[in-house]
């Protein structure tokens, strides 16, 4: 029962159309969310202008490229996480506009140029390994509206790297920080910032990594302060919640 | 918002009093709960006849005997788990008619008992040290209104005393399985019984029992078909589960 | 020795034909189930009607469809899990009456509809990727000669597509829920409905899911009463324990 | 090596009172921090107003009054967590204006009101069990600056009372949820705000729940967005972390 | 129904003064255990000789002393596993004969003394802190009728000493190798002996060993071959299969 | 330095061919081995007849052919394990003799046929899918010189099949049990038989079996007395130390 | 800012064509690496003559040219760990003069030969499939100049092997232990060596080495002094760090 | 057998008082270790000047003192670890001489001060609750003769603390890195130094630092090189290695 239909029941009570048990009861026995619920969709629009995701895993690009059909008319951007280059070509026969971003595996329909500043977004990696998760988080930044500044292979067994990237990564609103092995760069990057550092655990690494359980642990136990964690390899909910930090921190 | 405060509003509106819009925006800004969650409200009555249970695990007997007081007009049983005897004592002080039951660690304000039949719970424990477990698992069943029926110390490493109760145990509309150790005893009775089993997992072992873990993955992992695990040594939940299964079955 | 071999020993003993040691000594001898056992196979026979079921994975075509025909002069219903359309190709050139349930993976010769009504199982997943696992419960639970609610894609970060399906669900006399990730679905639910809820965990997911896991331990923790847990992906096994509550509360 | 030493340096060498290579070695000779970390040091007073922390569990009061005293003077907020009011008596002896949050369980030194408006954080839990960690992380976020507004005993089992207490929550900048168990109020909150909810996982429970592990492992699998989870039972660290967010956000 | 109940239904029978119908009838209705199962239990009785056991971990004195008293007429030996001195002096009240074996912390009742040869067993310790584990293994042996010869403090990193001790131990029929930390014992001793070994992984160490976790999967991966384990400090376990092994071989 | 060559440098200094100093260096001088192992060695010399054993896993046919070559002068029994058939036309062409067990994947040398009596094993499964483990120890056993029992698919779930077959399984000496899922087999068993239990886990099942983990667990936890653990899916070592403990009984 | 560019400045504030402001400022603006970390990387020239390494595992043979080609010009050795014949193909047509190592899994570029003694490095494996990463260690310490000795195959369960090459391992100023499934070899080694015995823990096994935790575990927990361990299969990590001890001591 | 008594074996054999065969059997027929571990043994002796340790943790002080009293004849250092001040008191009574380490908590018996150098140690932690587990290696690495540089509470979330002390920790032979909760000291350590850097664990943290299992982990999956792990709060094993490496390098 949209507002409309609200209206509607309302005037035939006000017109005397309808009684008050017979209105009392429709809106008793109206699925749950359906005025209740108008409440929590309302308070979702808010998050307009943020994209659409599909998970993209384990859908096939038939099922992705009508997805993206369906969801168009909205008019936000669109997303599809974790695509191969072959599904984007499949998807693209389906919706020709979509583009893929090669290194972040995303597949997306980009309607709306967010041109109002939304704020900076540092994304930094230890490794050069780090990247596909790192760039699933920048692209997903981006779509966002969020500018975003890549640092990339700045691992702390080489310090002075990072060091030197410094200046770049303070311009951010929020952190992005990526890494597989011992994940220390989340730590490291919490002492040197002062704004909140998104950290992503990467399965970057083998044996006592345990796909990523080692930095997902390290960035857990994080001695810096300011730092929240992802799950593993999960650049895109990494990506998103620096945005949706960095956004509200621009405004 | 109740119905009669809903009614005032619909007639209010077709009384004039109240404008449309005035009226909708109303129905819109309620808190969620009050209009579609009645129905919520309402469905969980049907459970009436269940106790209130409070985890008295982390409590003080102040708090559990203050919310026993608070829930008591309604009439209903209720129940504490995990409690020790020096906490009813306490608990007793404040609400004198709480009755404790010792093996069972649960102390209860019976205030209804459940004279139709509400189905029949057999409860079967692999060793003696499983037994407080059980007997949480028996009183929740007791307290819905279920008749149980103990079968203790039966495990599978003797298994003719098992077979020694099978006249007792197939008289239940659901089987309660209480075992640590490598908690075969779930898997056997899931062959040998033909209603619903409710495994419980118990803590009771060492070393590579790892607290309970072992028999709980036995009893995920049970051959048998039928059974439904809950936490270790989980007995109120084992309990409550197998007496709403038997309370429906004999209906 | 079934039944008519144990009375023409009784008529041997009868007439005189055997000493009462020789029969007493028979009796002793037998192999273990002959005698005692057929009690149990007995009691077995009351679950009648619920279907035969082979576990495909490790099978081949081959293996799965001589067993099925094996078992098909039983008359009952009989159905192989986990089993791709390629198997069921074969499947079906030695037993050619046999039906594939294509999203349940579920080879089935059905032999046997149960007309009379075995009660109602709701089957609800969080996501679309829960599907194949809720589909193997689906057909389970039909197969048991249970109606099956479908209720999909309600997971709990959009709780308004749950709340916007409760009428539904609340027909059910128990319910499946199936959800990887954070398996939050089993508690929401379980606080909603007043029937039992038989949770399976799915390995949907990447990551600090650790393939299932993550869903398992969540709805072995719910803090909602009345939820009992299988294995992660055991579809079947979640549909069999919904339709043997169920058919015994329809009853 | 301050500014004013390294202006001293330079005016020698200008004064030609120290040569070209003189000087060199003496900058290349400098502790590392000393000049490159000066700029370090700089940045991190961009967090002034941000209280002091000592992590009080293996600490003595004595040790606890004496890092106090010393950092007194700076005139920021000081606090210590994990401490129990046997210890806030002997510290006070030593430092006589601390105070303590008994339910917090953080003795603080308050030097600073933050007058202007920090942001709003929202400090939810799951039960009641989960408001000692919850506590820890409101009493932060306020020492920081922020407007608290506690939600507490929401967990999903009973959903109606999350919703009845949305209206409160949707009004702040940052979400904390606090839960132990299966973790579920995390994702559930994450699908219903539209600010970043940071996720503390508690080791409230037992058996499964593997000391928080469980929690933990389902707030990183959330299926919501907008997620970043801390260490369990880290009360200070999600509360460090909302209260940044909610800084940012209200400038 | 025993042997001579048996008899007297049969003689019924002969004597037609019970139908054929029944005869077979009662026999059919039979508790499952009280045919069948007598052989079970004649079988088991070929273990005679062998010690009854009582797990003493979570009983208080007076059980362990209650049973007993109960076992003792049996006429067998009986031994309680894991019994502190205290509960020793408070069971003797009870069971004035029963020893106590400080070292392996178990108490008995030995009523017999097995003369003829049960073999003999080697028990091995790699460290002196894995005594009490190695000790209980010893006297369980004992009980059971074996020599048994203790060679203590003979661990890998300083493999002298474990070949300094190799005449003794190679007279034995079974060995019981008892190690914690890295369990490397029962390797080496694996591929030293021509008897089997039985892998007993202890406790003892701290971090990395996991509660036992380490020395338990070191032999479980022996790259020896005839090494069978038992559970984390279970010497009574240990002892009594040794003893098994042992006693069959010296027949 | 063998026998002959230590006989040799004596009779040199009895003869004063060689001073007691250069005697003393060279015994001193000599590898550890040389001496001190040859006893070792002699010692290993009483398991002659039991195979020689190639590990096959990560080793090319070739590589296996060529070590068999190697072995075969020595005249004992020889094989290979976890082979596919393919490595086995391969190894044939280098070693023509070699025969193949299909189900057990070993790869054998045939050398000598024990005729006397090296005692009885029964290996005895839950399910047919842990044939090919149970098929490894039963080749295992019999190269060993063992008489093997087969006992397959009589798992826990339908316990009437084990006791059916239990007359078969009382014959051995010792017990082989292979079982996935939850391994409920090697307790039920170590409850019946009174000889050694040797009990292997199988990787058999899915999702909380954690690749044979969960049955693992659950034989370490065996209630049973007399059940010894070898590795997951280790049926050569299962299938060695039964045939070891076999064959020691039965002399 | 390297050293001469250091001098320009000073010199420009000597001849006063630079204010004092105006240097500091430019001191203090510089990126943090360039004063500060020039020291870092002056100390780390010390380790010149140590390879570069390349990761090779997620890398394409372009990537792994392309970045030799780069580091080339430097005059060191160069390596790249974890490829395959083919990568090397491809590589050497980017770089020709690079060799493989076959059994290591390495291509490197050797530029100079170290001819003074960098020291001893002894590498010993447990069993002939702890040989890749045993030759990854092996060929990491030649190329940082070192002389390796190779001990392959004397693994704990043939003890005698072990010792009949002691005299072989005591020249070695470290040594590196390799070996899987129980990991015992580094116990004994530690036992037996009075230098640095750097364990490197294989992933050789199945079932219960849980991916090389089970030797990673052993390792940890060694009872020998002086032993330290590297991640599982970390053949690389473990030959450098030998090598470094090494290279030390021959000092 | 020692070398004195070997030799008047062969004098007996050039004497022709003993035959050639009664010596083969002697020599033959010794303990293991008589001859050939007299090598061994000598080899160890090249450690002379290592202290003697006793693991202090299950022992009481009177057998700490009765083991210090066998081996202070022999003149080296003695050292008991995991000592508590309540301990020493008891063990100064048997050893009058012994000195007690407070936050080492070691007691030690000091008979031989190493007046030549034996290398520089540093030992560097991250927080102040790493110290004790960083004596445990300090005052280890002393009474090996080392000089030991400490630095402590230099963690890597306030960086520049770190870099404030490397002219100190770049004097070092060898360094040993404390770290608990993320453990990423070692990674940064490892990086800046070029000597061996041995990582001991601490478990130091809570939740998901699973008592140290994250640093463990973290360390082994450093990404620098040049980093050997030890056990968790294995001080002693760290400080070992450590004197060990730096004692080498001195020479």
């Amino acid at each position: 029962m949209n507002e409309s239909e609200l209206k509607k029941l309302l005037e035939a009570v006000r017109d005397s159309e309808m009684s008050i048990d017979e209105a009392c009861g429709k809106l008793k026995d109206l699925p749950y969310a359906d005025l209740g619920f108008a409440s929590v969709d309302h308070h979702r629009a808010v998050r307009t202008g943020y994209p659409e995701v599909i998970y993209g895993e384990n859908k096939t690009p038939e099922q992705i490229g009508m997805i993206m059909s369906e969801l168009a008319p909205k008019g936000g951007n669109i997303m599809a996480t974790r695509c191969t280059a072959e599904m984007y070509l499949k998807v693209k026969e389906i919706v020709p506009e979509a583009v893929y971003f090669h290194k972040a595996r995303i597949i997306a329909l980009v309607q709306k140029e967010d041109t109002d500043s939304a704020g900076t977004v540092a994304v930094v990696t230890a490794g050069t390994s780090d990247i596909p998760v790192a760039e699933e988080a920048a692209v997903t930044s981006e779509l966002m509206g969020a500018e975003v500044i890549r640092v990339y292979d700045v691992g702390v067994a080489g310090i002075h790297r990072l060091f030197a990237r410094m200046k770049d990564i303070e311009r951010a609103d929020a952190v992005v920080a990526a890494a597989g092995m011992e994940g220390a760069l989340a730590s490291v990057l919490g002492g040197l910032v002062n704004v909140p550092v998104v950290a992503v655990p990467t399965s970057v690494g083998y044996g006592a990594n345990l796909n990523g359980i080692s930095a997902l642990l390290s960035m857990l136990n994080s001695c810096a302060n300011g730092v929240g964690v992802v799950n593993i390899d999960n650049g895109f909910g990494a990506g998103y919640l620096a945005a949706l930090i960095a956004g509200k921190c621009s405004k």
